[in-house]
């Protein structure tokens, strides 16, 4: 087992995790909200402008916390600065 | 083990755990919402389009989760930069 | 353990984690939603029309993530480029 | 352990796993639908078919995600690619 | 650790894990139902034939699933092919 | 750890898992089944008759689950063909 | 270790494990029965003997998967075939 | 590790786990009766006399699960075959 | 590693995991049952005899299971019968 | 690792398992039951001594079953009987 | 590793275990108690005094299996009868 | 395994580990609190700006949670003081 | 791995986890009292100043725990005995 | 693996571990109370002041256990003193 192998699997291993664990949270949390939008919509139909834009800008708020985990998988799998180091030193 | 079955098989692992994993709190989170947008249409049968496009705008939005996920493992079975390069080292 | 019994067995193993696993939230979610089309269309029998197109369109967009993994499966089995690789370096 | 034994153990032990797990979520999804069918059924009597018929076609969909469980499982007892190719290394 | 011992012991624990994970969902769904039809009977007592037939037709979609896990767990104690391979090859 | 050790210790622990499993989904299912007979009779106790029998012939179907594994279990421990080979094998 | 420990600590540990196991989902299940038994006696306690014996004859049931559970575990004591095995074999 | 203080440890060890576990269950179940029964009391405190008769029936039924877990622990402390049998050829 | 370490190590740790899990389940049932004594209480002041004399016999029941586990922590630490055999046998 | 770091070891650790396990359940029954204490003193200022003394002769039984798991730990520090028999031995 | 280093290793890990376990119960425990006191000062507000006053009796009771642990917690740091042991026996 | 491997590895899993972790509470959070927010504003139209507001500065305060996360997870990949360290010291 | 790195690790390990841990129960439970009071406000707006204080004192109380954990977490940095013990003895 | 990276991986997966469990429990809390706030405002919108500055002095407070767990994770990365006393000693 190289140093080599063992960065790139733990590399490959995180990227996966991270966003796998990272994608149950918003998910469900993205549902809760629309589900009691769909609740509000249905009470007060005609105030669907405030409500929608209320829930989108809350959503994207949510959807934040899945990219932070998106942006340290692709940082893990594309600009990996262990990697590259020990890619520097074996000469690569 | 050598550096090749390695990185391989950490590539393979982690592409079917993150979209198992990321498969369930997407799923979860829209069932909940299509659920409550039945309820909301039983309620005002009258304004099933306002509902209907915030619903499916919401989904979309909740299944994007669950893309980030599936992006990770397609790059990591088709575009993996770390299997590209032990192939590359190995004279592939 | 040979290079292809590892490789072999992960990617066995995987197939049937990632559907396994994959089965669980969309199966959750659509009889969610299929509950509450149940109460709805008993609330609202005469819209019967709206609500079951909405409900089918929207298990169809929650079905997308089971077959999300249905795919990384069959991929793993027949079409897996490590094995395909691992295959061809020992001359198969 | 040979080859031969290794993948075979992974295949054996993944065909059930795979539908041990998938069994879990389509029972639980389905026993939720038809137990609001029931409700439905005792609230809205006359309109027995449309009921009875949404339903179906809804836990037929549900049933899929368990029958993608039950193919991978078959495949990998009775069709086995991985299976098949040490058993033809091996001369068999 | 022979290949037989191996082999055969991986089925038997597959076979009791597959129909013991697998009963714990169709038996959860099934209660779930049963326990709705219990309060329609009450509900629409002059109903009970529409009631009982749809829970028992739908009561047997959901057996289905706990009947996959009982299939392949008795492929794998009484027409297991990797047994049957390794006790050829032993010359059994 | 010869061949029939390892086959028999596997054989008793995978019968009793499989049990020990399987009984936790049918009594919980039973019991929420029964729960809901008992607030049924309270509501409609002239039409005890009716709710009794669609409850035991219920109760019966849900019961098959845990015996499937009662079967495997007892199997296991009384008719096992692994047990039985490696026994002859060894001129039991 | 000899075979005879192994084979004697795995089936100490299988009764064990199994009726421990066994004994949580029935005892929870009965409880939830007879939680609402004691409703539904509130409710109509001109019908208690209907209520009781349905009651009685349905926990009967129940407790049935906890005596299978029980029935596993005094077998691997006291009529275990693979210990008799191994001590015959032993000349004991 | 000589056979006798493997056996002993294992019936230490099970039966502490087999009671320990046990009394999840029953515990629970029982503590959910009690508590309808307190309510069921407070609505019809004329027919304590009926609702407790059936509570203390039915806590017995309950505890019943219970006493098997602690019979089977009592049997591996004190009346084990297993360790009888290994105390026995030790010349103890 | 001796026996009686061995033996003692075990005896150490079963007694506290014994307690320390038989201590959940009666702790919670027992809340779960005075919570809703407090609720009849409050509902039928004139009544709380009946309701305190109840309550108090069946938590007593409740309570039994946490005393079976206490059982067989105290037998495990103070009349151990693996350990004085141990002792026993080595001539202390 | 000498007899007597194993034996003091195992002490420690199981004497803070136990307590540490143990606190769990009789906090979270005591908070239920406190919960509705204040519910009841809300409903029935007029019998607050009633319902607090009920209150407490409740919560201090809950309670034993936190100092069971006291006394066990505490006993396992200060009176451990496996500890001092390995310090005589020693010659302490 | 010394006995030393294991004795003293394992009382750092259990200090932490025991009291990092055992406030989830007691926090949660007293949140509930607290949450529904809140409820009971809204509906009875001139009741504060008997309410605010049984509300503190009984925090203290659930505060104090908290405390149980810390107790346990401190004795491992700084009085521990096993550290000392070894202390004195390694002449320090 | 060098230090370098080492100490990379652990950076590597542990900022995934992190923000992985770290994402599911912030985000069921913010979902919870959405959902009421959609509810608020079905009741309270007419109040949409000071709902809106209180909205956005508790989810910025929810956020929080998440950042810190992110903050250790970026430290860990581009500040680690520990990674800077073993470079030095290997003359990098 | 010397007794100085064994020591360290595990009290780094220690002071991580167990506020880690310590922290999930009492936010959780303060966030439980802090949404009552919230509720309470609403109700009863004129008695802000009774309910305020006493949710404060609460909250305080629930605080304690979270701090006991706190406070071992930082003796365990700052003031470990088995550290300075360590240190010592090496002469430090 | 030499005292060095030993201490210095410990370092960097508690204080990952650490900040990504400790913000679970805080941000559930605080979504909780987030979440009753909402309606609370939407009941008694005149009184948003009271509500808001109870609302942000608790919140600060569930904050602050989060905020614990930031400290502990700073303190481990940045002033770690198990580290500093190992780069001493190596003359670093």
């Amino acid at each position: 087992m190289s140093d080599i192998s063992l960065i790139g699997m733990m590399s490959i291993f995180t990227a996966g995790l991270s966003i796998g664990l990272g994608a149950i949270g918003p998910a469900i949390g993205e549902g809760l909200a629309l589900a009691n939008a769909m609740r509000a919509l249905a009470q007060q139909p005609d105030k669907a402008n405030t409500i929608t834009r209320t829930l989108f800008v809350g959503m994207a708020l949510i959807e934040s916390t899945a990219i932070y985990c998106f942006v340290v998988s692709m940082i893990l799998i594309f600009a990996n600065p262990f990697w590259n180091y020990v890619l520097d030193r074996s000469g690569g």
